[in-house]
């Protein structure tokens, strides 16, 4: 695939995340606007809600794009997910007849706010990146034990907090919570001292099932993909998570990239999960490549300091994809609702520099990881702020994801003071 | 407090669940109508969307009964809440002026369809039963080691799957879900063989909250309160619970009696949680008695069988609170919203017949338990039903929440097959 020219002149560059090929849904507001569906482009924002009530887009069920949420065109089904991005395209292009009328309808980027792109029903996070799970297993059990029985069978996941998730750009609080030293007998309520990232990516649900689903049709119903920062709350979650797994420790904040990336979008870039270690269950196979050929990274700013990056990874390093996950989710008969968002789990390569949180980058807070002005980091500092970033590489072009960042803040001073 | 005398003569019965002291709020539907708001009052039910449309009731922010659901009345605050019961008691108190319009909006209960009282916006489950606890982990892990280390610190939770919550009457389908036998070094897909049952009661959540919250603020954020099965698949719980606890094992259905009890009509019954066997950390002091003596029974009823009473037990087995349990959820910043549904944990008693689940009643299945008919029962067998009663002891009247019940079908031959 080459780059698809646009009039909108900023989407021809190679160094967009926002060309004709990839033409992302968010939701945007200007000063004094309320906030509504836009598609990326280049620098700018179609204001896509403009142009659905100027009669420049149709779709079937409509109007759709009004509501300040994606959800009901994901609602709408895929045939309508295939028909807008038909319009989009047709819209957009180089030549297209409707430019002129189109052009009052693009704002740009750097003046728009963005949204929540869509509301999330349910999340579900999961743990699915080998080189992750060995990681942590090996910093709490020892290499020999470091990947639990169940972890080349099951698609581990676990249920997460809907109200958590967040968009690009919200601040994120410092959480207090029950901590135990190692050596005390007894844990103490205090502000959490090993707050964490976790890079991943989040798969979005837009076909509702009631059910079990195969893989196959699980990757039919994802609409698609943002960029996921679960933030985590590494001394909450070592009291906390047995025997029934992780909760306060990942109910701060969960950060998703703005934009979401349509699964249409990503077509070219489909890759295949790596070599199976124990044979898979039949129902868990895949039907073909389900993973995304995504280049990943996370950068960490100190507060006044300069970006560093601190992991460069790839989606390519799950070890189970989103439509596995996703078909694993309705093996009990769980009914999937549109706008449930599902995390991949930590994405962490083989080397050091490609680990996606800092319990692993640190190892565990024991070889703490040094930034361009000498400062160190084992785990995360007030004022830090932490940006994911992804894109799928082209011939020529790129499909980005745009960045998903947020801005610890200082934990408060008395959590019960309202 | 003793009976308070209602018009309707069949709420005057020490034997109904339904006296003008309870008034609890359901939805419900006759043959041919949409599902709508109704109050329950002795052998009836009051059609609350007939008569707020009507004029009888009137609420600030109104009308908020013509939606389906008492979402919005919750969302309309606790002086709302306050002001609908304080019009109802008038309404259906003996000799009111508005008997006679009313009478035409009293549907028999015995002709109504009840539906899902709320939309569940997010489903937390806890672990909060002391003997439970104790029990579950004396099967697993022997008595000295039966309560894991944090559990008299935490008000262990888990989030839960809202979409796997159904009402009262709603058939209940076997899963299928990867199981392990203890001897076998991988695991099979195939339907469960442990299906099980946990007796619970829910908390709904009426007011939202950002940030920490105290359990006082806690307390005045509840709603009210309904019985909960939360049926659990042991097998697949087995094999998939650790790391991050459990999954699909719960995934499959949550049913909630369809009657929402206030926490107003429950005032009367509130008693103190039991004396703290380590002192808990100051931020879940309880400024008061937060729960509420509410006998509580389970019965069994083979498919065209009679029903037995497996278990008899009272709220007042719980360690923990909802209070504590929804204060500590806020711990981490974590945000609560209408409509959030807290099981409070499977409550057992300390005598074998008082236990709350299979699991415990047949001690893992090594001592089944015999029903009235000879038959035995580890786990539940397909077309079982299972029902739960509760109910609050006054002088000469119960507040109760009527039955909780559902039927477990046949797994699926082929759970692809669509």
């Amino acid at each position: 695939m080459t780059l698809k020219k646009s009039w909108v002149e900023s989407a021809n560059s190679a160094e967009t995340d926002f060309p004709l090929n990839n033409l992302p849904y968010g939701v945007f507001a200007t000063e004094g606007t309320a906030p509504r569906c836009g598609v990326a482009i280049g620098d700018m924002v179609l204001d896509a809600a403009a142009a659905e009530a100027a009669g420049l887009i149709a779709l079937e069920g409509g109007p759709l794009l009004q509501s300040g949420a994606w959800n009901p065109v994901m609602g709408a089904g895929a045939a309508v997910w295939k028909d807008l991005r038909r319009q989009l395209v047709t819209l957009l292009s180089e030549g297209a007849a409707e430019a002129e009328a189109l052009r009052p309808m693009l704002v740009p980027l750097a003046g728009a706010t963005l949204c929540m792109p869509f509301a999330v029903t349910e999340y579900t996070d999961f743990y699915a990146s080998k080189n992750h799970a060995f990681n942590v297993g090996t910093m709490f059990r020892g290499p020999e034990n470091a990947l639990p029985p169940n972890w080349l069978s099951i698609p581990i996941g676990y249920n997460g907090r809907a109200s958590s998730v967040v968009v690009s750009g919200s601040d994120v609080r410092r959480p207090w919570g029950q901590l135990k030293a190692p050596d005390a007998e007894l844990p103490i309520f205090a502000p959490c001292k090993r707050f964490d990232l976790e890079l991943e990516m989040g798969a979005i649900v837009g076909t509702p099932s009631s059910g079990p689903v195969s893989v196959a049709e699980a990757d039919d119903m994802i609409f698609g993909y943002v960029l996921l920062n679960d933030w985590s709350a590494r001394d909450i979650q070592a009291w906390e998570y047995q025997p029934l797994g992780p909760f306060q420790a990942k109910a701060t904040a969960t950060t998703i990239s703005p934009w979401i990336v349509t699964k249409a979008a990503l077509e070219p870039f489909r890759a295949p999960t790596p070599p199976r270690e124990r044979e898979l269950l039949p129902y868990l196979a895949e039907p073909g490549p389900m993973l995304y050929d995504i280049d990943l990274s996370v950068t960490l700013t100190p507060a006044g300091g300069v970006e560093n990056t601190i992991s460069r990874t790839n989606y390519t390093n799950m070890y189970y994809s989103a439509a596995q996950q996703l078909c694993h989710h309705t093996t009990s008969g769980c009914s999937m609702r549109v706008g449930d968002l599902l995390g991949s789990g930590t994405i962490s390569g083989t080397e050091k520099d490609t680990r996606g949180s800092l319990l692993e980058l640190s190892w565990g807070g024991k070889e703490p990881i040094t930034l361009d002005s000498g400062e160190t980091r084992s785990f995360l500092e007030d004022g830090d702020t932490l940006t994911l970033y992804g894109a799928a590489q082209g011939d020529g072009y790129r499909v980005g994801f745009g960045a998903c960042a947020g801005t610890l803040l200082p934990a408060l001073d008395d959590p019960f003071a309202r």
